[in-house]
């Protein structure tokens, strides 16, 4: 018998590191479990599912099982969920969901992929009917299933934001219920303002400073007063998926997901991690981090899976990217906020400049705001944000390849960005922000 | 009496100039002399004006000269024409096209910004009724005035495309004929035959390896046989503008740009040039070049003007960053083509990939072809073509920023790029190029 990966996890983590460990080596016997009955599909397309962008589950699926079995000789096992790991032993001990059984399945090496879990709060009445999570495949295909004229999301992150959406597009009339003082946390507040305002403009009922005290059948008790709904989405942001690997004694890191090294090793031998489960780290703090994103996944899969096929690859970290459309507005960030500047001890000038996504003068010119934050003295780009409609959020990349670069914003104002006038103004928003950032660096102003 | 800055030129090179030397110097007398009747205009804008996306010519101008003079206090005096340089004297000889009359004005810094001039050879009845160049505001407003149902464009690169889709629009029947064997020499000819072949499907009828071998009233005679035209667009290119200059034995360089230094100084004492007339260079090849960009003017200007104005400024170069759309076709480019990467002394590897602008289920997701070029062993980027539809061209400044950051296509693969499905595939099709560019450097294969 050859040498057994096991993998617990089926989506971007796992899975994507099962196919590319396959892509190295041949020889490798593969099996991925995965408890949900879903595997390999885009969690993020979740939101466009249930607001009738996308028609059908299937669309979301990159791969079925059979696929995964017949191309790339992966023993998908679905509606198999990972109970406990016996280091020793090295073997995985395993619920059948389907047939009802428990057995064990031993490993020479071990990927965690097991993902995040959503933020479930002991709020009174949580687990009541009509109380929707939204973190895996099947909870979309239960949501998109529902009717409901009154829908409540709790949490104004990304997803919380894109359901709001989803169900203004199926008719319903939405509110939104945010403990922090503005919507999207991963923004500062001026810039989660600009989004609070779109998003009512937009229709949806933004409360925000408002505190959810409890459910029942029809209604939700907030600090604001009571709320009719149908039908309540759960968004509260996710934690790594890691009380197994923690039961096991391997080590965790910042909020509790899986600790790895460079090539996406946990602590124990043979074993691996990627994905939402597993750490990251941030270049521009040079702090470890954690980041629940596909695209974060898909890369720590791909180095993960490198190594396990036998190839040597690093995962560098990550500069904190993340985008999403509402309705017509487009927000994006990346690098650190204000807050995260302060807090990984940065002293740093702010800069804030509104601009258009094409020559102002040509059709379908659009509003866009940035926000850029640059060292103080040395003129280190540290991150940006940005507001705006058509055309303006993938700016954000230019931005996050300056990071990765380690870039000043003077150097930034040099760059050599396109220009058309569908295109852009002949200064590109990105770089009026790096020419006020740089203005303020020369001048010593905060 | 001050010191008085003289500026031969009234666009992005010399009225950028003279407004950034304004910001640092108020007490300078600035002289801007420019021979047609507009002033800081957007050229790029002149093909949708003909199109009619943008309405009227008073759109496309940034500043008038009344705003110039009340606002920045600079002496704007349109068709007037810098006619020679005595630079003995520090006087430039002016052509007063209004009243009629001939003048010297004094200088103790002259700016060159005369821009660039439309390439016009000596073909038979060029200079014939019917026979339209596109350099100049003044030009677009004349051809916006005309009406036709056949129109020839005579050269297929950027400006010609644009002036096609202008006529297009207007309901004519519209010939490009380009002598080369592809539509868009900026591109290699595989990537260019996407765009040949976008054109046609507009409705272009495309005729390349064509020779223009003559002009009669209504008729094109080429190597392909004769074009019945109602009118004729030139669209063959621009070179540096700089007889001016060259008489009065300023140096020259690439294609006759005036050769400038990092702070933008001719090779005279207090004589400075920025935007078409000006060199630049070339950040990957290490070279001098021409290039006549809105883009590169406004930053050269801005370098230009700083050091006038008594701060300290340079500008690092270019590399190479232009895009174009032509109806619903986006084309972009940066860095080096395989011709001019070879000729550049350069052994690199080639990768082409096809992918989508939004995850691949997402509505509206549209083709995206990405070309892109790595040298051998370094694995150092040095370029990209590609060539989509909506939402593919602006990925090129991802590619420009790295390569200002000089960065090896196997870092590339790491950029952490935004994703959400509305904008993206959780893989980029910049990081598939990526990818698939780090194999080729990681195999040594070519």
């Amino acid at each position: 018998m050859g040498e057994r990966l096991v993998v617990i996890g089926g989506d971007a983590g796992g899975m994507g590191t099962a196919t590319a460990a396959r892509r190295g080596r041949d020889d490798l016997d593969i099996v991925v479990l995965e408890k949900t009955e879903y595997v390999s599909y885009s969690a993020c397309g979740i939101p466009y599912l249930v607001g009738g962008e996308v028609g059908a589950v299937d669309e979301l699926i990159a791969r079925t099982p059979q696929e995964l079995r017949d191309v790339h000789r992966i023993d998908v096992r679905i509606r198999h969920e990972a109970m406990a790991l016996d280091l020793d032993r090295r073997e995985v001990e395993v619920r059948d969901h389907e047939h009802d059984r428990t057995f064990r399945v031993g490993f020479d090496q071990l990927v965690l992929g097991m993902g995040a879990r959503p933020i479930r709060p002991s709020t009174p009445g949580i687990d009541g009917p009509g109380i929707f999570g939204v973190a895996t495949l099947s909870d979309g295909v239960r949501l998109a299933a529902q009717s409901a004229a009154r829908v409540v999301v709790i949490g104004a992150g990304y997803i919380g934001l894109e359901m709001a959406e989803a169900f203004l597009r199926r008719g319903a009339t939405v509110t939104v219920v945010e403990r922090s003082p503005e919507v999207m946390r991963t923004l500062d507040p001026d810039m989660g303002a600009l989004v609070s305002r779109a998003m009512r403009r937009h229709g949806v009922d933004v409360r925000c400073d408002t505190a959810t005290l409890g459910f029942e059948p029809g209604v939700v008790h907030t600090s604001g007063g009571d709320l009719p709904a149908d039908l309540v989405v759960l968004a509260l942001g996710v934690e790594p998926n890691t009380a197994l690997a923690r039961d096991a004694g391997i080590a965790l890191g910042v909020r509790g997901a899986v600790s790895v090294d460079r090539r996406q090793r946990a602590s124990v031998e043979g074993v691996w991690a990627a994905g939402d489960c597993s750490e990251s780290y941030h270049l521009v703090s040079g702090r470890p981090l954690h980041v629940a994103l596909g695209t974060v996944a898909t890369k720590q899969a791909r180095v993960a899976g490198t190594n396990i096929g036998g190839g040597y690859a690093t995962f560098p970290g990550v500069v904190g990217t993340a985008v999403s459309k509402i309705c017509d507005t487009e927000v994006a960030r990346t690098g650190l906020s204000e807050r995260e500047a302060t807090r990984a001890g940065f002293a740093f000038h702010v800069a804030t400049i509104e601009a258009t996504t094409r020559a102002g003068y040509f059709p379908g010119a659009r509003p866009i705001t940035v926000k850029m934050l640059s060292e103080q003295r040395s003129g280190r780009l540290l991150g940006a944000q940005l507001v705006g409609e058509e055309g303006a959020a993938k700016r954000i990349d230019v931005v996050a390849t300056a990071l990765h670069a380690g870039m000043t914003v003077e150097q930034m104002t040099h760059l050599d960005l396109s220009y058309a006038p569908p295109f852009s103004p002949v200064w590109d928003p990105v770089l009026v922000a790096a020419r006020r950032s740089a203005k303020l660096v020369a001048g010593g102003e905060s």
